[in-house]
């Protein structure tokens, strides 16, 4: 939370540089150990959750301020970045109306606007990226989809609404290939697709169907150390998923 | 076009109304005799086609918002109408911003100010709608899409990302049973698809997935008329489109 001289030009810089009624939010997924993980920002000195999300600068399209939120943010920078949707209902950020109540009276407060909301959802490879809070920010961490703290706002919706969208674009937008480390496993792609759909496939169908796509290259050796046999490692190619995606991967009509 | 009397007053009420840099435009999808079309309005004393928009009143839900601009400007009610993309671009608007510049000043000037819009997609049955223009416009009008007028702003743009949208959502929304009439030819049907699609289609392979996705009924009866073997007459079974549609038509993981 601000003090209110702190609040005081916080609201004076908003006004001056950023669009009315008008802000974003992510929805920042990774995958690590078959848990599909969601990144949540801490803010200092309260049990409050948020999305990182931000506002839009007066002149700046919205897919830079799309990036440049993510990264100032969450430190995040280069990845994959997709509009969703908007989220406007009058009353989503009512809690906020009235957070500074008692600071600054409404026509001065920025928090005390009607804000919609551009939900936008980002794709990362969990082990290659290091989540840095900003100066708001206690922390930046992930946190698991079945296991999310107190988001505030109508952030739990924008996450559930996300998810919802990358099921319905698993076929047709590259989930895989930004979600999943270079080389993987079939058995870490099955899970990512069950934990996707939220629902268990059959081992057996899922590999023929992966395989049949042609959009996996099989490495030469096999993933070194462990006790079984050991599995064999996959990884995109990228050329061929670009390409089957654009018919959608179960095939065109 | 406004004239300076009647801008004054618009800008006036607007201020009071709408909040600010949020506009609605809705492409209206209507099929008829194997074409795609699309619903423009003419502007009254130009040569100016635009889609159906307007602004998000201050305490408005956003779909109602798009329900009640839709209805204003067209006359069309109790459509299926689905939220798609927001268009954000700084310049998207720049030929409106200059529009009156000579008879306000910008200041004054409600369409000077930038706008993002909320693309909306309304799918109709063409036969049994009657779009009717409002106050603003001369014609309220079915253009083809493969022969549009002159739209202005980001409007051609904005109706080509809604039909990519159509094509990625064909599986997963109820799109056929929207946009056709009650009864159907499977060669009727076929046309919407490639349509859509921008390809043609074989057509026996069509039926045959079609009618294996179990969400058609046919007709008892079969068309009448005509100087060959009439054609037998279908219907979607909205019951069991539904229940495809949430896993995707064309067969869950």
């Amino acid at each position: 939370m601000f003090n209110k001289q702190e609040l005081i030009e916080f609201c004076e810089n908003a006004r001056s540089s950023y669009l009315d009624h008008i802000s974003i939010d992510c929805v920042v997924f990774g995958f690590h150990e078959g848990q599909l993980k969601v990144l949540g920002l801490k803010i200092k000195n309260e049990d409050s959750w948020y999305l990182p999300g931000g506002f839009v600068m007066k002149d700046e399209p919205i897919e830079m301020a799309a990036n440049r939120i993510l990264k100032e943010r969450t430190g995040l920078d280069e990845i994959f970045l997709q509009q969703f949707r908007v989220f406007g209902d009058p009353d989503r950020a009512r809690p906020h109306h009235d957070m500074y109540k008692d600071v600054l009276p409404p026509e001065e407060n920025w928090f005390s606007m009607r804000f919609l909301t551009i939900g936008y959802y980002a794709l990362v490879d969990f082990v290659h990226v290091n989540p840095t809070p900003d100066g708001h920010s206690e922390s930046c961490t992930w946190y698991d989809l079945t296991d999310l703290p107190d988001f505030k706002l109508d952030h739990a919706q924008i996450i559930k609404s996300a998810l919802d969208t990358l099921r319905l674009q698993l076929n047709y937008q590259p989930i895989g290939y930004n979600l999943m480390p270079k080389e993987f496993t079939m058995p870490e792609l099955q899970k990512l697709y069950e934990t996707i759909l939220d629902k268990k496939l059959d081992r057996r169908n899922f590999q023929r169907r992966m395989l049949g796509f042609g959009i996996l290259s099989r490495s030469e050796q096999p993933r070194k150390g462990g006790a079984h046999k050991a599995p064999y490692l996959y990884s995109f190619d990228l050329k061929n998923y670009q390409s089957a995606l654009t018919e959608g991967l179960k095939g065109g009509w």
